[in-house]
């Protein structure tokens, strides 16, 4: 699979997390020759929370991540990439279990502190026993350094690996934020067949991590998509090891937490615009900016109409600037508009208001912003204040390439 | 453009209905060497009712008709294609408007008897002029047989012409029902870039008409998808000219029009399946049947989430037998369900049941239907009898290659 024209020009190497150990592990699960499962070790007294598909089909390994982050702190994260263990019926949770345990008796922890995490085809069974018979030798492996391995580890049909890193202080302590995410296909809000997972050394009790993950989430994750697709597995996972020594944190508000917010979502956005840039068959990034809407919930939801719709992305995948799509997208979208008062422009240029294409309109400039790689479209609707900006990519033969033949 | 593989075999010959006259002309709006106008004279006393698009963003012509049917008996019917005239503001109501009277002027008739639909790009104004210069040898070439010509003057990108023909009898009297219809891309319920005219003999007034037409359309147009983006110009309009003489009709619930009901509907349905097997690079016509919902509300929604997932359309364009995609379409409708009660068919064999795959599954006979190009996909949800089958097409490279490259 060739590299996305839309890859980052180089990643940053990700510095250690205090309490954070990786390794990453050939299993043979669905792909030869590459590593395809990953053993995070935490240290002792790790906080964690999760959010996780909003779908009513639901993997069996998201099932057990949403009951044993309600009440334990965490020692282990294992993922595997090609086997979804979706719609796998008991035998999947069985699966679960039966890593669950391995990893707790071959890390010394109970079963609840092992979080799980599967990506790949649904519903077809996971071998679970080449994940298990393997856990020795990836115990045996661990490193502080091993990040890049970790984020290549759970790709399917990504064509990059997706990292991110920054630093923050609380108070005068400096602490590190980690992500790894995986991403392609099935990229919707609420959420994606998105995995991601984010690790600091700060000491950030749970209730407020799973409050700085849904808030971070509404503005990355879940301001993306690239084909509408929800998946049975999203999972977006932070740790906090808190081996860093700062004051303690009581409330997601605390206002010596502020920069650390800051870095935190910088690491979610970060990585939700890798994800897109990603996208199956994508060859340009699209900026949907909303403005003027009845609320932000119909400005999100007319962004999202016009960046699912398969007649725009299809034209934005020809370079062609076929505004009227947008608006007809827009107009389909149940919300609220009146056409005599929407703007659009594209690039920044001004192509229609007053529900019409403006006078003399000269296409040159944006025929050629529709040659870049990043391509923005704003819509003025002129009727409230509501505003929202989603992210997609275009709809091009390499979605259908992949998706057409995934697993044969 | 080669014509679709899932095209109807033969075309039946449209017989003429009294009091319906018909010429196509090449008025080159934006087609070159084809007729891409068709004028429709109507007999005096015609009784019409039109359904059109939901979109916010209403095409002119769609305002003049939705405005001039409430009011009047109808004498002409004119089709553009090649433009859509949307978006286009006060200049495209003035072009509908020098439509209207060019044509009352040419068949002798009121302004507000003549109803106007256009097809195309949208956004561009309208070359009126094209279309009024030429009203003079349209009437003169205006003959009751032309019914191919009028199909094929208000394609698009269609592939092939959609005619649909049916006989019933109200009371002892034969009546005639023809259609004609043009679709491809912008295919979704409520509605489509469809524009589908049915005419016939029968006596009807228009209020039965707008019953018959609203029901009917539920049935047929709107339980079709080709990519879910509703059109702003989509409109579906019935002519009952009244030659035929039969006992009067009061209500759509007579009994004695039980049989042109029937048939009604059949020309309707006949049409919408012929736009999706027409869909923009359409290899296969899909099926989806919805049962056992909580509502039938609940199965419409869940059926469309499945028929516009690319997920699930480019497996089929591969033909994969990947019915993951299908239960995790389901799940993401936002509609009730359970997953361990789940039941899908395709092409019959039970492929996954009580929330896995069925145990000794055989993929062979379900690999075997996916190479065909009629494709039936049954889901059973178990939690109630809500039901529904809408109807879709595969997502190829054909699409992206006429979408990817429309206006240039």
């Amino acid at each position: 699979m060739k590299t996305s024209p839309l890859a980052p020009a180089s990643f940053p190497a990700l510095p250690p997390v205090v309490g954070v150990r990786l390794a990453a592990h050939a299993c043979n699960i669905r792909y030869k020759d590459r590593p395809d499962v990953l053993l995070a070790e935490f240290a002792a007294g790790t906080q964690a929370a999760g959010v996780f598909t909003c779908s009513r089909v639901v993997a069996a390994p998201v099932e057990w991540c949403v009951q044993v982050l309600k009440k334990s702190t965490m020692r282990a994260l294992v993922v595997n990439a090609g086997n979804a263990n979706a719609f796998t019926g008991k035998e999947g949770m069985d699966s679960v279990k039966r890593i669950a345990k391995a990893t707790s008796a071959t890390l010394g922890c109970a079963q609840e502190q092992v979080c799980i995490a599967s990506t790949g085809v649904i519903g077809e069974p996971l071998q679970d026993a080449k994940i298990t018979s393997n856990l020795p030798a990836m115990k045996a492996g661990l490193r502080a350094d091993a990040w890049s391995d970790a984020a290549r580890a759970i790709m399917t049909t990504d064509t990059f690996m997706k990292v991110a890193t920054k630093t923050a202080r609380i108070g005068k302590t400096q602490v590190t934020i980690n992500g790894i995410a995986k991403g392609s296909g099935m990229i919707a809000p609420d959420m994606a067949t998105l995995l991601a997972f984010v690790f600091t050394d700060a000491a950030i009790p749970a209730s407020v991590l799973r409050t700085l993950l849904r808030e971070g989430n509404e503005r990355s994750f879940n301001a993306t998509t690239v084909d509408g697709d929800t998946s049975t597995n999203d999972s977006l996972i932070a740790f906090a090891t808190g081996a860093a020594k700062h004051a303690a944190v009581k409330s997601a508000k605390d206002a010596h937490l502020k920069a650390f917010r800051a870095a935190f979502d910088a690491v979610l956005m970060d990585l939700a615009l890798q994800v897109v840039r990603d996208g199956e068959g994508a060859q340009k990034l699209v900026a949907i900016d909303v403005r003027g809407a009845k609320s932000d919930k119909a400005a999100r939801t007319i962004a999202f109409t016009i960046a699912n719709s398969p007649l725009v992305k299809t034209a934005i995948a020809g370079e062609d600037a076929n505004w009227g799509r947008i608006v007809a997208a827009a107009g389909r979208s149940g919300e609220y508009l009146r056409q005599e008062k929407i703007k659009v422009l594209i690039g920044g240029t001004l192509v229609a208001r007053d529900g019409a294409r403006v006078k003399s309109y000269d296409e040159a400039p944006v025929a050629a912003h529709m040659k870049g790689q990043e391509i923005d479209i704003r819509v003025d609707l002129g009727v409230g204040s509501g505003k929202a900006t989603v992210y997609t990519c275009d709809l091009t033969h390499g979605y259908i390439d992949i998706n057409g033949s995934y697993r044969s």
